[in-house]
């Protein structure tokens, strides 16, 4: 009789099995209130190594962390007409306050671009205090309709950097910074996740933006989700904000502004793109446990043993957890590890010991094979370049065997059932768009023939990537 | 003509002086809505080194990272009667979400004991399970009257941990060990503040709590700051959640619980614990700016030179800024690092190199004093050590000289006036905490006649430290 699977299987019904492999995986819970969500210890392990790894990109680049106020006057939200459209539906509003009623709402924020206006126009002067390069690591409230953790959640936590620049080449180069070297690097290197640089359609740019780059990446199922995403926001919110500064010549200007975030929802991307009908597989490089040290049975000479290789592999630098947990049994913590996607599992039982080798089990191209206890420490860091690699080249085989030319709309929508569709812009345009969107199916980028981002929507030869998303 | 001084001097006003140096040290702004704040990237910068210095430390007990809502429902608060009377105050209340009126009002977190017990009740199940050590870096939201900028604000940034062990016992020792580990050594070994561990009266404990151990510090002026708080929460949650256990012995237990909690008021306390009249001074090792190196000059070969020497100290390890910001007057620079606190300044002009030598300003013991250009990088990781012991030494010896002995509640006032006062317990009891309640004076904590904390307020010799507070 076959083994009744863990999870359901992605060919099933690839929701459910997301859902499955988010509950069983430990990643998240939904939270008491619709949409919000607890990011379990696993989970949030995965958030804070992507923290740390992006907080390092973000210095590089000039950015300074700080941190703005969650509440933002209802009356900042109106002051750039575009913005405000596009954000009111979502917004949760606070009316009382210390027992009182509240003079004036206030609204949770939903992005910071309009409270961090407030401030860069009391803290730029003079063309001294340009570029003003502004980061910040925070929750943000979007209300959800149709939730879906890590996805689309009501809060959700991100960075979102906000900064000024004197000139709009110098707005317009940092923008696309932040998309190639700040966001594309790390999703590559790092998630090992196969992405297409882009920019958004006039329909899908964010609110209150004149541009708007962007990073999308093929899910398992052949669906899009937009991930990472950094804006010019030209002299919008500067001319609502009044951010002005005096210029070397004795003018006064307006500031160019950017903004750029990225969100949990990259965990939820990690699933959908790495994931398979056994559980989750977390790209070594990002992973915050590497390699787990199992003891097969609970047997002194085991023990101490799984201890000591888990030390031994700490000292060569790897992320090690040692489970010894011989309480409960060892089949069941073996598929829990493998459902959370630890690359490498070391399994040591007394006969692995008498022969003087542990069973090596690799998450990622699957197998088991024997190793050399005095090995280990070699053979490890090997297989996890090896497999980090390996995730790269999957995902991005799955976007090139999945992506068609196509010439019209109808051949779009029927290239979205499975995968993604390119064709023309110059032959799909807005109204070829609006007829996709009839469809549920949306432009996800604009590309130039050789893959780079167009510098205009109407730049000759630009390719519109054509899909459903999340 | 003397210069006008750049702060109010702290004998002329100490609030005032606190005030000043927040806003020209470039440490926050006041919010738009009430009582929030924006943390400038200069402050942020001492929040992020507290931020990895603790998390690390949190790690090294055991405690994993997670994170929980924002939002609460309103009625998980009403279920631990002391905890809803304490916070009740000071709620910020979402009413309205996604364009419509909520069919039941949402809390914006004061805290999480509430929510989190909603889901520790359904991960715990075995005593397998315990203790259960988690965490959260988080931003929480007390609806505050008479706010001031990191002591006391509407919205602030925290860590808060939360344990379920099986034992009260277990509980009781794990309380005891982030007060003295991981706050009380941060504080003293980090923070360079002395600190007085103790437990609070009954009433000043944290609502909901079986007792609240704390850690006060002496500021400038005399008054006391409580840093740092751990809670013995007894059953309390867990029976309001029901947060049960199956023990090995086949029986429905529920946990004992710990809750702990330590937030950016610390950048308060650091200011008004090691602030002078020239502003602020940061302990060497948190300070992300150890050493800021000046050209005085805009001369090509001291501009050369200030980044030869910044890149030489990088390369000694130690937190570098080079200012080569020609084109502001340089003693306007000098007094801006003067304000930040920065511990050593090494000024380069073109005299100093031709002497082949620099200017060393030492912020902390203050003087200015010549260095061979070729020994900075040896004599600067000493100064930066002397001056780390030196801070702390400053506030212990400024506590020692202002504690005094007192036999009975007027003479605690009248010591109140201008610092701490230390009575027994048994003398003062809680008729006399209430008589000093009235004239503004509270019970900081409780100690026993040897420093170490008591096992119980009536536990025999136990004295209260007695002060005006923030």
């Amino acid at each position: 009789m076959a083994k009744a699977p863990v999870l359901t299987p992605q060919a099933d019904d690839f929701p459910r099995w997301y859902q499955d492999l988010i509950n069983k995986a430990e990643l998240a819970d939904n939270g008491p209130v619709r949409g919000t969500m607890v990011i379990r210890p696993y989970g949030y392990g995965l958030w804070e190594r992507m923290q740390a790894d992006m907080d390092a990109r973000i210095k590089a680049v000039g950015a300074q962390n700080a941190y703005f106020p969650l509440f933002i006057p209802q009356s900042y939200l109106t002051r750039e007409a575009e913005h405000v459209e596009g954000f009111a539906p979502e917004l949760a509003v606070v009316t009382h306050g210390g027992g009182k009623e509240l003079e004036e709402p206030i609204v949770v924020r939903p992005t910071s671009e309009t409270i961090i206006n407030e401030y860069f126009s009391k803290w730029v002067q003079s063309y001294r205090d340009l570029p003003l390069l502004i980061n910040q690591w925070a929750n943000v409230v979007r209300w959800e309709l149709r939730p879906r953790l890590f996805l689309r959640t009501t809060e959700f936590l991100w960075q979102e950097g906000h900064t000024a620049h004197a000139t709009q080449e110098d707005a317009r180069e940092f923008a696309s910074r932040i998309q190639y070297d700040v966001y594309g690097d790390f999703m590559e290197n790092v998630l090992a996740m196969d992405v297409v640089p882009g920019r958004k359609t006039v329909k899908e740019r964010f609110a209150g933006a004149i541009n708007t780059l962007t990073l999308e990446g093929m899910m398992g199922d052949g669906k899009a989700l937009q991930l990472g995403t950094s804006h010019e926001l030209g002299q919008n919110f500067a001319k609502a904000f009044n951010t002005s500064y005096l210029s070397k010549e004795g003018t006064q200007e307006h500031v160019w502004q950017t903004s750029w975030g990225s969100t949990t929802r990259m965990i939820g991307a990690l699933v959908m793109m790495h994931g398979d009908d056994n559980g989750l597989r977390v790209p070594p490089r990002l992973a915050h446990v590497q390699v787990v040290v199992l003891a097969i049975k609970d047997d002194e000479a085991v023990v101490a043993k799984v201890r000591e290789v888990g030390e031994k592999l700490r000292a060569a630098g790897l992320r090690v957890v040692v489970d010894d947990r011989t309480d409960t049994p060892f089949g069941r913590r073996a598929v829990d590890w493998e459902l959370k996607g630890v690359p490498l599992r070391v399994e040591i039982g007394p006969r692995d010991l008498a022969g003087g080798t542990a069973m090596l089990a690799r998450r990622i191209p699957g197998g088991k094979e024997p190793v050399s206890l005095d090995a280990l420490d070699t053979v490890l860091p090997k297989a996890l370049e090896e497999d980090q690699a390996r995730l790269l080249q999957e995902s991005r085989d799955r976007r090139l065997s999945r992506t068609v030319d196509v010439a019209t709309v109808g051949e779009a929508v029927e290239a979205a059932a499975d995968g993604w569709a390119r064709i023309p812009w110059a032959d799909l345009g807005a109204e070829g768009e609006a007829k996709l969107a009839e469809q549920g199916v949306s432009v996800r980028c604009l590309v130039a023939e050789d893959g780079s981002v167009p510098v205009a929507d109407d730049a000759p030869g630009t390719v519109a990537i054509v899909a459903r998303a999340y």
